[in-house]
């Protein structure tokens, strides 16, 4: 067993697409990330996060069910667990933000348990990159890689925390647009040269639908996104992507260029199931030999004999 | 030697990019596809179209330079050719039109050299639906494989005709936002399913720097487009596409999946060239190696192990 350490909210959706509308439900990176890893055997994961007295046993239950180690998860007392309420375009694309409740959130200080301090693998979900220093700043020795996922938000307000951390990152995964602010460059073949320059030796930019590419010095690898014919809720996606990325990698005894570019097919297919419900449903509940039969769809879907 | 049809506008483009400004230079679907089919050998491509008097000597050498045969090219007296001008927005996936002046294009009704009657492959470039049809009727046999290109505006004014043309049309190329006003679909999965129903056995849709996605009934395949530095100029990329794709299939002796998702990839290539200078500069000029070199890494960009 490798272990793969996840630091990353675990939080209360609330969730609204052309398709429907949902109460407060299981969500939050972590929540996604630790899920998505759990596809994988021999990968022991183990969640590091904050919920309030409010959170409900079952959702843990969930995560147990997909043994997901929950021990590093903080049970504030009296705390309320953070909430994020969120309303999609017609066409999924975009998302506006109704409700951000941080609650436990806001004075989030991660422990990582004695057990996941030599991780080999450590995947840094959404957070203000000082709390995700914090988290990393635990680790015995130097994991064999750490994946970082950050958004515009903490371009805006924390820049200066992000770019520090990034120097101690071996991978980065940001959207296109996110890729192009915190580059300053559009074309983003360009954007990754530069934020190679500020640490990540790996850059993953995610542009939903149209896949993910990945950039490694003069390499280049992209990833398609399986077209569905219904998506529901892409709430989870990117992150779902993150767990599948690195529960691949946990699995690796070497990683090299090629496990990296199979790791970002594996979140491709893994995100994939996310979507076609709402919330955590599909992929707390996907089976293996689905996501083995995805996996050959993927295959299909960019091969050619030239 | 094996004959491809390509049915098209020859025009004076004026383009605006951020990077820059053209006066009137060469443009025009058909100009497109004939100079990235002229990238096949043993092709021999007929270009059947209308300009005017005003169109420069120097225009039809950049033609005959790449062996296109321009018999079928009509110069109409005292005519002026067709000149459209437009101005993309900073981040080049959108333009607007400027000027559209018709002139020749008004009365345009296509005549097909006789030599270009039995020719395998028909290209049908973005023209009204009424004058495809005309082009198309002149061929004495079936085609072994007519590909229709058409835009958002033919859908508007001239829907039923588009839809009389689609049932003689083996291949259709749009890109995404039109499939989805064709099939009132927006899954493109759907949009497709909806598009077979109409007639063509082959759906292309092109997503510009998303790449292309063909679908040939309950099979998919992606091609990427290649990540560029630098996009100076997106004009003439679909129809250069649309020439690598007929070019390549116009080589081949018999047309399966595999070939037409071989052909995607050839479109996919060439266009890549197309959008690095402004106007037809690069897609004129491009040597065989080059094309050849960028194969390679087409190949490289999806290939992966798993």
């Amino acid at each position: 067993m490798s272990k793969l350490l996840v630091i990353g909210t675990v939080a209360f959706d609330a969730i609204e697409t052309p398709f429907g509308k949902t109460p407060k439900i299981l969500g939050g990176a972590g929540t996604y990330i630790g899920l998505s890893a759990s596809n994988f055997k021999n990968v022991d994961t183990g969640l590091v996060s904050v919920v309030g007295e409010d959170f409900p046993q079952e959702y843990f239950d969930i995560l147990h069910h997909k043994n997901i180690d929950t021990t590093g998860i903080e049970i504030v007392k009296d705390g309320k667990t953070f909430f994020w309420s969120g309303k999609y375009h017609d066409n999924m694309n975009k998302r506006d933000t109704l409700i951000t409740e941080l609650n436990v959130l806001e004075h989030f200080n991660p422990v990582v348990p004695e057990k996941y301090r030599d991780s080999e693998i450590v995947m840094l979900g959404n957070l203000h990159p000082l709390v995700q220093h914090a988290g990393l700043e635990q680790m015995l020795n130097k994991p064999k890689m750490v994946v970082l996922d950050t958004m515009d938000f903490w371009m805006d307000i924390a820049l200066d925390d992000l770019k520090m951390l990034l120097k101690k990152v071996d991978v980065i995964t940001i959207n296109d647009e996110e890729a192009q602010q915190l580059s300053g460059e559009y074309s983003l073949v360009k954007a990754a040269a530069v934020i190679h320059e500020l640490g990540p030796e790996y850059v993953v930019i995610k542009k939903g639908e149209h896949g993910a590419l990945l950039f490694h010095k003069d390499n280049m690898f992209f990833a398609p996104a399986l077209p569905l014919a219904d998506v529901f809720d892409p709430t989870g996606a990117g992150d779902t992507f993150a767990g599948g990325f690195t529960g691949y990698l946990a699995q690796q005894d070497e990683i090299t260029f090629e496990k990296i570019k199979n790791a970002v097919i594996w979140g491709s297919n893994l995100a994939s199931f996310t979507v076609e419900e709402f919330g955590v449903k599909r992929i707390a509940e996907v089976s293996y030999e689905e996501v083995e039969e995805r996996l050959e769809k993927f295959k299909e879907l960019t091969k050619f004999s030239l």
